[in-house]
């Protein structure tokens, strides 16, 4: 069995500090392997990387349909975003229409990331609630897919219908069973699968045809919203926002916790996945803006690429003090 | 050579999701390796795990004595703190009876990582100073040895006296020549050894005679400076103040950035050093409890040990999903 190869490094000064490595694939339309860094069997928890194949139940049983969902709820629903604003105002609006409440939600309250919100919770003296947590849109999907199938309120049980229909499409466009979960941070399971099965179930969305089956619409009609929505998907300054906004072609990007990332290349028909061995996110997103790079969708030029690869670390003066740098066989 | 050795796993349900490895060495005070995981060679950055070697100057200086500094002040000149108001009270009076100010800090600023005193900057729509940057009292210190030297005001810059003691101080603990350095968060040349050479630095701090010398009785002073003031040394709920008033006896700890951990363990005449390859802080802090569990001078009962050793890892409702687990070679 491979190891980890190695993808990024941590320098300063005269020599590299840190090392980070992991594992990648590039997965073509027929879920072949086109390219491979470390072992690809590797056992993953994808974690916020399956969204978009957790929101394949909330189309597919006509939730989306029935309720009208937007391509910019359907992006939240794919989302981990910073709790700005733009993410929670949207969120609310949806509980509402649901007529439910923050109370409904089973994803736990959590200080958002954007600044301007996390200010003024505590200029107000107020504690964040659930609609703060970077998966709620992702379990505002839930909440409308349950409410559809007339199922009851504990949506995260790994024996609601809402998750064995998560489960369901997972080890479908994984291919592969899954061997077991873990319970992520916003509680919902997070099923186990191969960092090939990964990267061959993004390569199916990236190969989707809208109007060919059920499956393909709404793989399709998922990666359509993220690109059509970066903002939603993430946030300022975050890394899927900015390089979605730089790529030369449509590409939908999602991180994970503990270092994951993937990608869906339509125009390519590719999908890539990635997990950093340590669970660094600095190397995850160095390491897939690499990776488009080399697949010629991103121009290391950019600001976006020159923020994650080779970026310049700064102390607390300003002054640069190392840079993050792929590896040599990454590029 | 040897690489790195397996020091921690990440657990999430049925199975491990991240893992680090690192080097880590116990070194006697004859400076010979009693115990090492991973290369004791390793070239390394001890980042903040430095800071009583360059503390030594102020002290074997005579700086120390004419400015009257107490045991805080010099817990403070080995601190990374919080910026709590504990330490930033103290280190601007420190800096008053210089006659100096913040502007004169050459660390830059900090939003400090204590909860009420970033609430208050943020309430009252304050950006942090310098003195909330985590070494301002080191930075105080060394303000005041560059004004008993009569040196000029640009202290951090590599040929500048008071850098020029602190690496003739690294170097002689040590027992190495430093090959060269890097530039810290704080500006600061930090200064690269081997991590065996840490250990030995640390090992020679443990063996420290008051009164037998001028660099022993400085060695002294400062880890018993550090263990007599743990909450000045870092903040509360932070590992190196909970793990040093957990101790069964006297040990100094401190640590660095990028996954750096050192231990001075005067009863045992030992020091320890250790490594993550990827610098992760959750890897450094369970490995250098495991250490000292290992050593006898930690219970593993502890609440202190406990909170980074088999520590569980709770999600965003308090729901356990995983645990950090030291390496069975480290037990």
């Amino acid at each position: 069995m491979t190891g980890p190869a190695p993808l990024t490094e941590i320098w300063r000064g005269p020599m590299a500090e840190s090392r980070h490595t992991g594992h990648a694939v590039i997965c073509d339309g027929s879920g072949e392997i086109v390219e491979a860094w470390g072992n690809p069997a590797e056992a993953v928890y994808p974690r916020s990387s399956a969204k978009m194949i957790q929101a394949l139940p909330l189309i597919e049983s006509g939730a989306a349909g029935a309720y009208g969902l937007t391509a910019e709820q359907l992006a939240l629903a794919c989302a981990s975003h910073n709790g700005a604003a733009i993410h929670t105002d949207r969120v609310k609006a949806w509980l509402a229409d649901l007529g439910l409440g923050d109370d409904d939600f089973r994803c736990g309250p959590q200080v958002p990331d954007d600044d301007a919100a996390r200010f003024a919770l505590i200029r107000a003296y107020e504690a964040p609630c659930q609609v703060h947590n970077n998966c709620s849109g992702k379990h505002a999907g839930f909440l409308t897919l349950a409410q559809h199938l007339g199922a009851g309120p504990e949506y995260v049980e790994p024996d609601h219908p809402v998750q064995k229909a998560c489960l369901a499409a997972f080890e479908e466009v994984t291919g592969e069973e899954s061997p077991g979960y873990g319970i992520d941070g916003c509680s919902a399971p997070n099923f186990i699968t191969s960092l090939h099965g990964m990267a061959r179930a993004m390569a199916r969305f990236a190969c989707a045809e809208d109007g060919k089956d059920a499956r393909q619409s709404a793989q399709h009609r998922l990666w359509q919203a993220m690109v059509a929505h970066p903002e939603l998907v993430a946030g300022e300054g975050r890394a899927c926002t900015e390089l979605m906004r730089a790529c030369s072609e449509p590409v939908a990007l999602k991180t994970g916790a503990e270092g994951f990332f993937i990608a869906i290349l339509p125009s390519r028909q590719m999908g890539i996945a990635l997990k950093i061995t340590d669970g660094a996110t600095r190397a995850a997103e160095c390491t897939i803006a690499a990776l488009l790079v080399r697949l010629g969708v991103l121009d290391p030029g950019h600001p976006a690429a020159r923020a994650r690869l080779n970026a310049p670390i700064r102390n607390r003066r300003g002054i640069e003090t190392g840079r993050i740098v792929p590896d040599a066989g990454l590029l």
